[in-house]
């Protein structure tokens, strides 16, 4: 069923080095029709296409992988026609390539200022999604990012045919076809090859599970754009309108679970706790979702849905998972301390009707996402405005949070002088 | 001479950590109050200062460093007064932490923006010059960063001096002690220590030779922001005013020669050669400067002076020395395809008057820094406006060229909402 060829990963990455050049030069216009040529691709062969991803179904059944798994592989219609409107809106985007910022006078005449450029050769490893294939190669042709994707070998054939699009895509708009490669093989030492490829690509960045992250990151010789666990908390302060900390916590647990942004320990302000904790158990509990507690959470929010004691390691747990940890705090500032000590910096969410907590709140948390009244579902890419996101940087460096157009870029200096010498 | 001292650099960095949390939170004027007294106390101490400094110079001469080594640690009247006149200009620059940029309404009527912070702990690693010491720190606290430094062992007591009055500043101004510490050993295991504290430290700095930086990238398990090369270019074009390509020439190359913004090579459109060639020549060779040059050149350039033929590693040279290497292209895309083929892309220099060939250079070149008719000497923190420098990034990540306030920070994503849910 796989592909286990040996490719020339290091002959795929050089001739990535040199489509990169045409294509950071390339106007928007040529890199906005190659998507579009490229989404009209994939509606016009969705049988096509659904033929390709009916391979991979048929062996990922074999295999015996679980239901939930064969869901996320299959593209019905309606997946394949969003993959299409997503490769629509990346073209809609405004491109960050070439613009001109901080351009300022120096005392001697000479401007100064910083051009966007893009970051060169881009290397993309993920698992599992079809669709990530679109995205990802998207946001790096309108970025002006030559890039090489390695897909998951559950998807294989589904990656492949996705691909070959993309490139028919760049091939009809007079753009380097080598500006998408896609690395095709399911052999395992390809993903090692790629990360030893340091003259030629300038980023790895991976999507996947704990385990594909830690061995990117230990083995590569590139700088890898990454996201580690994301453990959320929902803090419930003493001013919250209750109402709304109700359906906040429900949206950023239970509106969906397996995902990096939802909600895993909620804090709670003990002025609050008796009136809060026993509602929001009540309805978490009819949601299914599953509760681990500090004994003051336990002391109060007694009722006929089972209350688990949360143990240390709880408050350190991406569930990705129908389970919530909570605990009563004292204090605003002790609910920080709390998650300055236990949080994996992804996404943070206060819920206050007070001014200065939400201002503290937002000045003093260190992650990537810090939220006033609102669901840490929404720490996407999408959501924030971006178009699309190539996953969520929980590093502090390049860039934080979910990853778009601007983090596939960097900014060059530029001098504009006439003739200036220096002293 | 040296102290050996074993010193727990992992508690250093821990008790970093600790500090930087209410430096990042600090307002500007109690950051400002720290690096004037600082600068304030230079000046008063500078007896004092210069009892240490003296230590390190009679070991640098027993040691038998080279004059140019020894007067480059030695701390004049007049240096000394430049340090505290670095510490004023960067108290007088403005503070990036805390800005919101990007605040944009979404469609459901959620605001989402960004915020600049801290990166947290910084380690900076250095070699000789003593005012690093002074510079690195003052930045660090400007942006709210804590810092670890670890200078050379020739400057140790010049070094230990300095960083006492940085603490004292702290200290003056109630702002956490271990903001600054100095690594007070010669040990050479101390920087690898310091490697591996990455649960505490979140960049590393080096500033120094290639050696160095080569160790620390090797060794490091915390993120480095480096410099390498600088093999500069400058380009005379077809289009270029003769005069001021003689003068930005001798200027990129002479005004000072050991330093990475110097010019190395030469480039001269085959068109303005046989004027330009022999003028540029007989300047450079009455400066003192070496001229290793291709057959073209030495073709169009014979005169009294002496041309050697560059050899193909010359190309590839940073000469940090009054060395120059000179190439005849025959065009403007000749001169980019060496560039891009020999560059360290560090920074590069065209000479011209044509506005199209201006652009096409700015736009195509991929360098931290690229110049229209300006000295590439002018590829620096403080010419550029940033006030001082960390050092020049020749990496693509996180931040390309000169390494100001802004480079020591990052963006975390921010969201005011009331009440969103996600659908």
């Amino acid at each position: 069923m796989e592909r286990t060829d040996t490719v020339d990963v290091r002959a795929m990455a050089q001739r990535a080095r040199q489509a990169a050049q045409p294509l950071a030069m390339a106007d928007s216009s040529r890199k906005n029709n190659a998507l579009q040529t490229t989404a009209n691709l994939l509606l016009a062969q969705m049988p096509q296409l659904q033929q390709e991803n009916e391979r991979d179904l048929q062996a990922a059944q074999q295999n015996g992988l679980s239901p939930a798994m064969i869901d996320r592989l299959r593209l019905n219609d309606s997946r394949i026609a969003a993959m299409a409107e997503g490769l629509r809106q990346v073209a809609a985007l405004e491109d960050p390539v070439g613009e001109i910022t901080h351009l300022k006078i120096r005392p001697n005449g000479m401007r100064v200022g910083q051009m966007r450029v893009p970051l060169g050769v881009i290397g993309v490893i993920y698992e599992s999604r079809p669709n990530v294939t679109a995205d990802a190669a998207a946001l790096c042709i309108k970025s002006g990012n030559a890039v090489i994707l390695r897909g998951g070998s559950e998807a294989y054939y589904s990656n492949r045919a996705i691909a070959s699009y993309l490139i028919a895509g760049l091939q009809a708009a007079g753009l380097p076809v080598d500006a998408v490669q896609y690395i095709d093989t399911t052999d395992r030492n390809a993903v090692g090859e790629l990360l030893r490829c340091d003259p030629w690509v300038d980023v790895i960045i991976p999507r996947g599970g704990k385990d594909l992250i830690a061995r990117i990151v230990a083995e590569s010789h590139i700088p890898v754009i990454k996201h580690l666990d994301g453990i959320c908390h929902t803090y419930v302060d003493c001013d919250a309108d209750l109402e709304m900390a109700l359906a906040l916590t429900l949206n950023g647990k239970m509106q969906r679970v397996g995902v990096c942004n939802a909600t895993e320990t909620l804090l709670v302000h003990q002025a609050v706790a008796a009136e809060f904790l026993p509602r929001v158990c009540q309805q978490l509990s009819a949601a299914g979702c599953e509760l681990r507690v500090c004994p003051q959470t336990r002391a109060l929010a007694q009722g006929p849905w089972p209350l688990l004691d949360a143990r240390p390691e709880d408050w350190d747990t991406e569930y990705l998972d129908a389970i919530l940890s909570i605990r009563v705090v004292a204090s605003l500032t002790e609910a920080m301390a709390h998650i300055e000590a236990h949080s994996s910096r992804h996404t943070e969410v206060i819920v206050t009707r007070n001014h200065a907590s939400a201002m503290r709140f937002l000045r003093e948390v260190d992650s990537a996402a810090v939220m006033v009244n609102a669901s840490s579902r929404f720490s996407d890419g999408f959501e924030f405005g971006l178009g699309a996101e190539m996953g969520i940087s929980t590093d502090k460096l390049h860039v934080r949070g979910p990853v778009g157009l601007e983090g596939l870029t960097t900014q060059k200096y530029i001098v504009l002088g006439d003739g200036q010498l220096r002293q």
